[in-house]
């Protein structure tokens, strides 16, 4: 595995060109790439610009719209839902998130469910956008089924992931952003391509067993719930994602559960659909809603620093405070550039190709 | 270990009968009853009146405030914060949700945050008080510390539940309500009377091993996050306690990570507090702020019935609906009474004999 590294600016260009070329308009291509590129600045490679071909290969099946007409289809003071009209959810999730930033400007907080969306990037770009308000961010997503939940033997739920953040004072946002599931699949990903065995309590197998197998995933199994199995809780991963799907999908009208139609291509999603496309689920809180911001900032701070230099089992491992890894890689990758995988780098030269675009410099 | 089962009303009045003996107002006596109640109908017995006598023994240190003046001292169109004035979280925490439902009611949404309180009983009921409004109910608290974060040898957060609820249509609602840690308290409190060990992965011991002795809490050892370890992603379970601290003490001004008071009497509180007493969150948000309830309904109606006839690994175990056992429970426990251990009856009547009034029938 040979690692190439492009500065950050070469990269957005790029992405950019991708997005005009599948003929989104100039705002949404820069908002999209903006999205993409945040992710591979933090660190969160999987959500990155190695998820580009994906994105082109939907919009080639007309399962994603370039050109959406994204609107606000009911709503109340400081509730709304968001058709997404089929468009990238890089774009829809950041629409949604401004609809819930204003009504919070206004009344103190704002929610906003989703529905005829797609895959909306890493959940932490969309709660970060109210950070920068000094509100609360709150996001979260449906996903396309690949969790049991416990007891079952069928992929009923995405490894749809929550995330909150919050600003701090002198410390980078505190920004917790998780899959409900034990282990998400980047993770089985990176394994079947090492060919190493993955622990157990991340999957099952075809028939309901625990297993060790990385490319189970792909022969019928399951990936499990946070919590793994039932004595250690699985039931609460298992309703966590529960309530990932009921907020972004059962609320706006999007699909659920099993129905949630494939990030992937080559599968077809399904042919009785109770809902448009996936949801999510996006809200905003002014903390001076609920205290002066700088008092709370100042408790935060005060927070992240016990924590910080908590006593730990290892003494070489300190408590991390979620969000600043993820941070300190932004800091990082800004000055030094971001590295992507030949597998990466190829696919997306060869997309280049397809599209008539120059190949990544 | 026997079992003596008491008629529902008989508990309530004896309940009632301690509360008042402590001071409480007539209608605090009766509410703080009514959440205790749910928690023994709903079979969650360890928040139930197994708890009673603790309230009392912190009311007697003082550190519980029989005739509090709960109040709003800061707010917003859809936001609050409350003070509980050192009252019964059992009183503060409805009184809360109470603001945050009429706020949704006009605005579609509410959210209070709440300093200066005590143990709310289980999440759960004030969830639910939302869900009799046709509205999404969001309850948390944070709680004594017991749980070690990922790589740290301290009890840094509490096992601060988190619960969802929601409307649904011919179901009873649907409920999650969990602890953010790998197991609560009270299972290792079961572990502990009955001799048997805990399963890896609920505790470490005082030197930060995995430990199966259900003594090691009492012995400087520390409860795990939902996940157990970092590889099954214990740092889910730690940012999602984390999330729950935050919103309920740093947003409001209560205590939060080890300086939390704890709820038993013979604990000191910190001598160096960053707040007022314990703290919630609490939320509503009105469904047809989003979609028609009805079509909502339906929608979670459909949701249950999928998932409750997925396919199963063992075919004796079906897939569990959150808060169906406990609704289950309710219904049994309203009409064939409520079954306490020998232990509580014993301990509710030496509670009796020492305020005077008349014991358990």
């Amino acid at each position: 595995m040979t690692f190439y590294t492009f500065p950050e600016d070469n990269l957005r260009l790029f992405t950019k060109n991708v997005f005009l070329k599948m003929g989104c308009p100039e705002a949404d291509a820069d908002l999209a790439t903006d999205v993409l590129l945040k992710s591979d600045l933090r660190g969160i490679d999987s959500h990155g610009v190695a998820r580009l071909s994906g994105y082109v290969r939907l919009w080639e099946k007309k399962r994603i719209n370039a050109t959406p007409n994204v609107r606000v289809v009911h709503e109340t003071a400081t509730t709304a839902t968001v058709d997404g009209d089929g468009g990238l959810g890089l774009v829809v999730a950041p629409f949604a998130m401004k609809v819930a930033i204003e009504k919070a400007k206004i009344y103190g907080s704002g929610w906003v469910s989703v529905k005829n969306s797609n895959h909306f990037g890493i959940a932490g770009y969309h709660s970060l956008m109210a950070v920068d308000e000094d509100m609360i961010g709150i996001s979260m997503t449906n996903a396309s089924p690949l969790v049991a939940p416990t007891y079952a033997n069928e992929r009923l739920l995405g490894t749809n992931p929550m995330c909150y953040a919050f600003p701090a004072g002198k410390y980078p946002p505190l920004v917790v952003d998780m899959a409900t599931a034990a282990a998400a699949n980047g993770k089985l990903e990176i394994a079947q391509r090492s060919g190493s065995p993955i622990p157990e309590g991340w999957a099952q197998d075809a028939a309901g067993n625990p297993s060790t197998n990385p490319h189970q995933l792909k022969q019928g199994g399951s990936l499990l719930p946070l919590g793994s199995d039932k004595e250690h809780g699985s039931h609460k991963g298992y309703g966590l994602s529960a309530t990932v799907d009921i907020l972004s999908a059962v609320l706006s009208g999007a699909n659920y559960g099993p129905w949630v139609p494939p990030f992937v291509a080559f599968l077809e999603p399904p042919t009785d659909p109770v809902g448009e496309g996936i949801g999510h689920f996006l809200g905003a809180m002014r903390i001076d809603g609920f205290r002066p911001a700088q008092e709370f900032k100042d408790h935060l701070d005060n927070w992240i620093t016990r924590f910080k230099n908590a006593k730990t089992v290892d003494e070489n491992k300190k408590v991390i405070i979620p969000g600043e890894p993820e941070y300190n890689f932004e800091q990082e990758r800004k000055i030094q550039g971001i590295p992507l995988i030949d597998v990466v780098v190829n696919d997306l030269n060869e997309l280049a190709t397809k599209l008539g675009i120059a190949p990544l410099s």
